[in-house]
């Protein structure tokens, strides 16, 4: 390899990441719970050496359940079977830090990790809103610097459960009668503000040491938690000049938390809209903006917003007096990136909900396969991303018409793979395997 | 089919269900970890039409990891990854109410069943011992009682979020624009002594309405709890005329809580040893029972018997002042079962050792494949099973001579299918889909 190479995640999401992708009519309307239609999208990731794909998840509902597919497989299960459908491919299961115990969690990333021959990854959320904690006992989401701090705890733990056996504990010693030294399998005996845990996790050390950390908030604390903890970030980025700023701004945070900036990439998602003419791909984005429902649509923007839907007007721009960020407790960067957007392009609400429809914040590289290209490189080399989050408007055509025309382009560049490498996730994203943090001769010898 | 058919489920346990089971010359001792060794038992199973297979679990170490494979992939994902791998059989996990959250459990069931095309069954535990309870943040485990209480709230609570979506529910009408019927997703509202849960579960009904409800539990609390939900029941009866008394029990309970008995199976574990010859089956079980090492198995007894290890003698029987059942808050029958065995048979407790080393309890069947075929008939027609639960000593070995020499004897005699009737779990168990408990309707139509 040598030069600095692309990397590509594919974000499934069942017939695609516009929300009317459903109701065309090449579209399977039960895509999300099928084990077939998930196969076939990581195959077709596989094939063209993505590095990655990932699930997106919260434990509520998704939202409202006439508008698209509301219900979904879980993760850390259908990467499970994915895992038996692929050879190469990393597999990221989103999972909430805030309702999960680290001890299940940490089991079931491992799990993962070890089924796959180490290509697990996990995407660590905190979960905004209350219809989750309501699946909890509780009676609304806890605080924003609440489920923080619980995330930090949780990492804590679930690091050290991953380390409760050192790598060299299993010796299967037939002759002996000995199947894993006692004495390098260690408990972790935590004892914290949120969790107490003994361990050890009962299951090795997974074959990437820890599956590998992403993490996707953008939020002061989530930044803060990325630089801290994650090895590769998704980000909703709508121009270049702010994913340049917010790729400096995450580097530099790294660098400031002690760890090594190239260890953590920085992945904006993009949604590509492609066709033969750049003409022919905007006639397809506007043929699903027409096919969003505004009825359910502006519920879900009032929600964000924290208005009463009543007070959005179709088409007039959004009130001046909308609740400020700091008063949410929820999805703080998403709701501020829409406010944003939609002032400095004086965007109607109902021009708004199209564009969320679309690509939900992300940036919509629309074009044929040399223009996306294009744009993707001068992203790359112009320190705005390390790779990107492909999140197709529809699947599986999107991504069928992505890895076929435009990846081909970036491979002749030289600029991705045409072969993997190596066998995991993290060697796939050039990231180094963790040392043992219970064994400090190790950790000594790694750095 | 007509006439009462054979049930058979395949206990995974890596090696085999003997602990020494990894110290033989053909085993591999890293089968514990191996998609590989798990993808040809359930092969071998499915092959053999058997209803089933099944994984134990806790969340904890699995005794002492010197002694045998401690590691163990968590059941869920272990299955799904098995459901890629398998059309037919069913595919059981072993979970906890105790140490689980309703909502996280009841969908990765779901989406286990939902993957699998309607093959999940759940063997429902309480949990027992310390070493779980300190990984979820307790001192000690929680009192018998108040663990069934739990899970018997745990279960109202899954089996309403199973049903939070009417089963016609999902119309993916795309002219309208409506993927579901909003009125036909639910909230459950539960509020409860142990769980507040709005809910709905943000997955449609599994495709079995709900997944096989499984259930081994054989204190007082365990049968009742099993005669309110259980519809299959793993037991481990040392002898036919146990296994006829538990057998009449469970359907008793089983008519007074309100139940069909026939739609409650009772399947006892029993561990087959094959040979051409009795004494060449009986050669195996002894070669098996040398390689234990009696340093771990004492530890373990003494932790079952609540006893200090000093106090146990290898020559000699057990002590004649061991704590009550009433006095333990543990796996309760497990610990009478081996007292009473030791005390009638007159054991040792090296040779103690060396039947649980085995079988754990269970019935060992030594001897040819056709007297094995002559004593699963003789239970099956005498009113003490309606199928079994095989725990192979031996594995992946002593499935594949189970499977090609007592189960075709079983099939020419009419007792066992000789093919698939069906496609779900229920289908081969021959138990009903459950009517959905928040359709009053729909659930007089059923009944």
């Amino acid at each position: 390899m040598g030069a600095r190479q692309l990397h590509f995640n594919l974000f499934l999401h069942d017939t695609g990441h516009h929300e009317a992708s459903w109701r065309l009519p090449s579209s399977d309307p039960h895509a999300n719970l099928s084990l077939e239609a998930h196969q076939h999208l990581a195959r077709v990731a596989e094939d063209a050496k993505f590095d990655s794909l990932f699930l997106a998840d919260s434990p509520a509902m998704f939202g409202e359940p006439g508008r698209r597919p509301a219900g979904r497989i879980e993760p850390t299960v259908l990467l499970a079977a994915l895992a038996v459908s692929t050879q190469r491919i990393g597999l990221i299961a989103t999972a909430s830090t805030s309702y999960n115990e680290p001890f299940n969690l940490a089991r079931r990333l491992a799990s993962v990790d070890h089924l796959s021959g180490g290509r697990a990854g996990w995407n660590i959320v905190t979960t905004a809103g209350d219809a989750a904690a309501r699946n909890f006992g509780l009676e609304g989401q806890p605080l924003h610097k609440t489920r923080y701090e619980r995330a930090d705890e949780f990492l804590d733990v679930a690091t050290k459960l991953w380390d409760s056996w050192a790598d060299d504990a299993v010796v299967a010693d037939k002759e002996a009668g000995v199947h894993t030294l006692r004495d390098r399998v260690r408990p972790i005996s935590h004892s914290g503000a949120y969790f107490s845990v003994e361990g050890p996790l009962n299951l090795a050390r997974p074959p990437q040491g820890h599956p590998l950390l992403v993490q996707a908030g953008s939020s002061e604390d989530g930044k803060e938690f990325a630089a801290r903890w994650a090895e590769a970030i998704f980000t909703a980025q709508p121009t270049l000049a702010e994913s340049q700023a917010f790729y400096a701004d995450i580097k530099r945070r790294v660098l400031a938390a002690g760890r090594n900036p190239d260890h953590v990439l920085v992945l904006p998602g993009i949604v590509p809209v492609l066709g033969e003419t750049e003409a022919e791909a905007r006639e397809l984005e506007e043929e699903l903006d027409r096919l969003i429902a505004p009825e359910y649509a502006i519920v879900q923007l009032a929600q964000l917003l924290r208005v009463d839907p009543d007070r959005l007007d179709l088409d007039a721009e959004l009130p001046d007096d909308l609740p400020s960020e700091e008063a949410i407790e929820g999805a703080k960067s998403r709701r501020t990136l829409v406010v944003d957007w939609a002032r400095r392009d004086r965007l109607t609400v109902r021009e708004l909900i199209g564009k969320l429809g679309g690509g939900r914040g992300h940036r919509t590289f629309t074009g044929t396969p040399v223009q996306v290209a294009d744009t993707i490189q001068h992203y790359f080399e112009n320190g705005a991303a390390d790779g990107f989050n492909i999140m197709p408007a529809v699947l599986p055509s999107g991504i069928e018409a992505f890895t076929s025309s435009v990846v081909p382009i970036l491979q002749e560049r030289g600029l991705f793979r045409t072969e993997y490498a190596g066998t995991t996730l993290r060697d796939h994203y050039g990231l180094p395997r963790p040392a043992n943090r219970l064994d400090p001769a190790a950790e000594e010898a790694a750095s």
